[in-house]
């Protein structure tokens, strides 16, 4: 890992900053990014100001720190997916149950950047665009495989890929209240409707 | 319609109340709700502090009225899917167009009131909440109806009733970047997945 300034730092370091970094994506959910402070985050993980920019560059570097803490997780998923033996359902089948995971694991630092990515500007908001894209289109050639091997029919490869993951993304803003599903259970019953409908065959 | 003091006014000062909504929920979209001030909304609607709180109560206020500008044709499109004659696949067709059509029309407010809903408090949460269960009841009647004709297999209408809002309300975060499909086409290729998924028949 290396910090801003170009020197690389040890791992306590980073698993410092992992805490910093939590602790904004909380603050930020609850409270709201524009109303929560620099100061405040800095009250919250005990650091004076100059600590703090020991291991962050501004507030709207958090945004993007906290983006990253997520997306690394989601990105590799992807590449698992698509390097994954088997058909295409399968494939993924553990996309859902993996994106799930993540989603139900980070949900302040989905909820901050699912809300907050406007704020970003020039390099982070290319960098937050790039990732995206990038997972998109993981779900969208998984999706042209099963067309391509007969195993599916779709009509937009790309719609398609925006609808499974409107299926999943949109669990951010209920899971906390409906907690009574499991991210397995969502993720099975969530990939048996996108695979089959629910007409009867 | 009733003001906040209790007295009835002119289907002028509705309209007038509406475009100051809709001017607040392109400011709060834009540049944030807690980054928006009342006396920058007074400035874009050209009225003074005294004259813009004979329409709104409060900052607050103009959350759920940004809220009701929408719900409003959201829940009387889900009584007309829920009247109309035809199998639940046709309902859940037609509520899809129409939802989509209402995302596409008020993409700010759909922003705002999905992301600042936390914002809310007291009755008007209340309100929020009540309105949104009652949304997704509508969406769960069809599912079960289609379930009890034979017509659908659905192991947890709950869940599949979040999916679908899922697959359509994500809609708002990517619409305006891709603005390759329109909202028919759209609501026609998720409709055919959640009915007939993707897998060959």
């Amino acid at each position: 890992m290396v910090r801003p300034g170009g020197k690389r730092e040890s791992g306590a370091w980073e698993l410092r900053r992992n805490e910093i970094v939590d602790c904004a994506a909380h603050l930020f959910a609850t409270n709201g990014y524009h109303a929560t402070g620099v100061a405040e985050l800095g009250e919250a993980v005990q650091l004076g100001r100059g600590a703090l920019y020991y291991y962050i560059t501004s507030k709207e570097n958090l945004l993007s720190l906290i983006h990253d803490r997520v997306i690394v997780d989601v990105l590799a998923t992807g590449e698992k997916a698509i390097a994954l033996e088997g058909t295409s359902s399968d494939r993924l089948r553990f996309l859902s149950g993996e994106l799930l995971r993540i989603i139900v694991s980070f949900p302040d630092h989905v909820w901050v950047f699912l809300h907050e990515f406007r704020s970003l500007q020039g390099e982070a908001a290319d960098e937050f665009r790039k990732s995206r894209r990038v997972f998109e289109q993981a779900i969208e050639q998984i999706l042209q495989d099963g067309v391509d091997s007969g195993e599916f029919t779709v009509e937009s490869p790309r719609l398609a890929a925006l609808g499974w993951l409107g299926l999943h993304n949109y669990t951010y803003i209920w899971f906390n209240e409906t907690g009574a599903f499991s991210p397995d259970e969502i993720a099975k019953h969530f990939s048996n409707i996108f695979l089959s409908g629910v007409l009867v065959r």
